[in-house]
């Protein structure tokens, strides 16, 4: 039985770039379950309205619906265990990644692709999405990634906890990938499905281990519809 | 047979400061071993020249001298297999929360504390650490330190990740306090014992654990000559 999970999609159906949602799907793919994969609009919050709540990802495992990207990666570490370990032992640690992986990473990320992301976006949730995040910014979305090329030295710069692990190790995770790398990937993958803007330099470990992400599971997230 | 263990002291030798050596300190504890405990000052870098550098901390362990607190936590892992595990499976993403602590904990808490540091100091380091860190940052200890209250709120909003983790579980390591633990540990002690300065609001969850860190090992942190 398929675990179904909403993902969202822009206006090719094909094209997921919520950095939450690469986590989980990267997440349900390490656990080796067979997904059936729903693309999600902003805009059709009905559609997941079971939930409780409006935003994905949202699996649903056996009849449960879950929602909340670490919450649906502690499910699928309990619901499956003796598939591989998405924490290593680690959950606290890994807990710790994630959250400065949203609030340092992914706010500058944001500020620096916010307006290519709506090109990307079906016409239905480009209203919303430009009325949301304009709020948000308190200015247009291109005046908020104008600054962009400024912005990058100082958002390469507080990667460098990323760095220190791997020159050491492979992954995140250590000698294999786990939760940590996924946390961490599904900002870059964000940016890399919406933007041709380069975060990373090509001589960035961070590059190289991105790369090497998407080659897991036999390219998920190397062929996912992508800038670059 | 003991670790011997070179230690940053102060005036009084019985006062450590060292971030790094606060986390060999408590990793020591945790793998239950017994310390030959060395006192150190800065400029006595004579008496660790046997370990080809000139920093603290380092241990000398059945023979082996060990330096950079990463690498002697890696020792003891590794050298005592069957003590309490300083990573618990969780080596390389302790390693970016090490390296995280290093780069935006460590340096803010520098800042705001960098001229209360001269005081407790050994007279013979006194000159040695105020140029050395007047050079570092460009002007003098005192005018570093002077917009510490500016500071102040950004330096806590950094440390919303420790905060996440703490909301679920009692200990950076989960539900026992490990290596995690420590690297962060140490900057917060680093202040305590350098300086009456508040860095941490007494409601903040930090600071309960800081406490309970410190209540570790029959209190040995709470133990030792601090300030507040």
């Amino acid at each position: 039985m398929s675990v179904i999970f909403y993902d969202l999609a822009g206006a090719d159906p094909k094209r997921r770039f919520s950095p939450y949602c690469w986590r989980i799907r990267m997440a349900l793919a390490h656990k080796q379950l067979e997904v059936d994969d729903r693309p999600w609009c902003f805009t059709e919050k009905d559609a997941i309205g079971f939930s409780g709540q409006g935003l994905v990802p949202v699996i649903v495992d056996r009849g449960r619906s879950v929602h909340d990207s670490w919450e649906i990666a502690r499910h699928l570490e309990t619901a499956y265990p003796d598939r591989p370990s998405l924490f290593g032992g680690a959950e606290a640690p890994i807990r710790l990644i994630a959250s400065w992986t949203e609030r340092v990473v992914q706010p500058q990320i944001g500020r620096m692709i916010i307006a290519d992301i709506v090109a990307v976006l079906d016409e239905k949730d480009k209203v919303y999405f430009r009325e949301s995040r304009e709020k948000r910014f308190g200015m247009t979305l291109e005046t908020a990634q104008a600054d962009r090329d400024e912005r990058l030295p100082a958002f390469r710069q507080s990667l460098e906890p990323v760095r220190t692990v791997l020159a050491s190790y492979p992954w995140l995770g250590g000698a294999k990938p786990n939760y940590a790398d996924y946390a961490v990937f599904g900002a870059f993958q964000w940016a890399r499905c919406t933007s041709p803007y380069k975060l990373l330099a090509e001589d960035d470990p961070i590059f190289a281990w991105h790369k090497r992400a998407r080659d897991l599971f036999d390219g998920l997230a190397e062929k996912a519809p992508a800038f670059g």
